[in-house]
């Protein structure tokens, strides 16, 4: 099976699963139902849940016990995103192609629907019976990670930035959630030091590289395919790698955080699916 | 010792508890870190850490394992008055006489100072090594709690309210969240299911007498005692007991829930802090 089509499979695997983590759209309260499966299931590309999946399968693992981890690492990430695109952060009208939140809704609703989900998020997290799991989940997001990551993001907005802001950014808006993902997934399994070590690295520079392809492909891309307004973050000023470094020399860190990642795995292991995700965060078009 | 000298003690005890469990100032992020403190040390009653504590107390231990506890309340309780301040929810321009987070700082900051807060209380619940814990305060705040009761709170803004839907948004937006304060204690010293029982009656009774006298207040109080603009809640057009009952009658029923609050505890127990917190709450000023 080639990697797109394995990608596929366990997406909607997963996505079957993730159907049943939430009140039907008609449970109490109707508009937070509907809100929280509107901006769970607008298209995105569940790579996070994915992360943690492979890593526990990577770890030793076959059974199921991975899924409530994996759904709560995708509302944690769509929590993230719709707080993000508020008017008094981002401020941006579409995400994959359709209205935010906020938009769809009211900015109130999008609000307490990112606190919803987050909430929530702990809730399944709390099925794993793992204390060890809720803290990682619970210390990647906060203040020294994802929140930090937002706060210094907003903060930077029209102001010279260098180098080290701009990893400080990065690291904590989007490889935090990144490494953490691939953690829990070996954490579950009960995986070794070693395979702990080596799937943190892995995770921060495959996690930090995604985040550069990003910024670059908010320059490069159409549209169409990313679904949200190109240029969007060079129009708003935001801090991003190729803004500092260029298109060139941006492609080159990742290039290089992509071979460095692939290099951190364990080389007696089975790798072909984490060689393969880090070959197509690179390659990547949306 | 009398009742508001016990409760004044006990609080000063957390409070410097609390005071250690945020980085200092200046440490990165600044503003966030300025804004969790301002937001955290300004003058709080500190009702639901107390009730942990003395929950904790009164199934039987002495330790200060419930610290961690009483802190992640205190935090999860912070968070949602920073987004129910939020000019997209209730608007609100001063919180315990002083500027709101968003005023003091700005909307983004204050949307982020409230994630970070509930991150970091699920950080200080995981050291509790009780998954149960996490467990019972996830589901407490969620869709079918705090922000559900948040969301209807918003929707029914301006429009005919009846007593059922008027419990439901007082039980989700104040007594599950005080409930829960209650739970957590006994659940945490290992007390018996019937404790457990009779301590989750009393919450639910005295939680939501806490909010109608809340209500009361706000029509009743004087803008210095409450230190928030008095009669913003009618002048809003929100729901409360006095606007549907009117204030003789809102104040008999809060009455008969304390009285029920207090009869739901064990006659074999030591009660007289909750029976005093009780007649506390009917007959406070601010």
């Amino acid at each position: 099976m080639d990697f797109k089509t394995a990608f596929e499979k366990e997406k909607r695997r997963f996505e079957d699963c993730l159907e049943k983590c939430f009140p039907p759209e008609n449970a109490k309260p109707e508009v937070l139902n509907k809100a929280i499966r509107y901006s769970m299931f607008s298209g995105g590309k569940r790579l996070r849940p994915i992360l943690a999946i492979w890593a526990y399968k990577w770890a030793g693992k076959t059974d199921d016990d991975i899924i409530p981890v994996a759904c709560a690492l995708e509302m944690i990430h769509t929590y993230s995103l719709i707080h993000d695109d508020l008017p008094a952060m981002d401020n941006d009208d579409l995400r994959r192609g359709k209205p935010t939140c906020h938009k769809a809704f009211n900015e109130g609703i999008a609000i307490l629907t990112g606190d919803a989900l987050h909430a929530l998020a702990f809730e399944l997290l709390a099925k794993t019976r793992k204390i060890e799991i809720v803290d990682e989940v619970a210390k990647a997001i906060g203040i020294n990670g994802l929140v930090g990551g937002q706060v210094v993001d907003l903060e930077v907005e029209g102001k010279e930035v260098n180098a080290e802001m701009l990893e400080y950014i990065h690291r904590n808006k989007t490889a935090s959630l990144i490494c953490v993902s691939l953690r829990c997934g070996v954490i579950l399994a009960e995986g070794t030091p070693k395979e702990l070590t080596a799937i943190t690295n892995y995770g921060n520079k495959m996690g930090l590289a995604f985040q550069i392809v990003d910024d670059i492909l908010d320059i490069k891309g159409s549209t169409k395919e990313l679904g949200k307004t190109v240029g969007s973050d060079l129009h708003q000023d935001k801090a991003t790698y190729p803004k500092l470094f260029g298109i060139e020399k941006s492609e080159e860190i990742a290039r290089r955080l992509i071979d460095e990642a692939k290099a951190s795995l364990l080389t007696d292991k089975e790798n072909k699916l984490f060689y393969e995700l880090a070959d197509f965060v690179i390659n990547r078009v949306y």
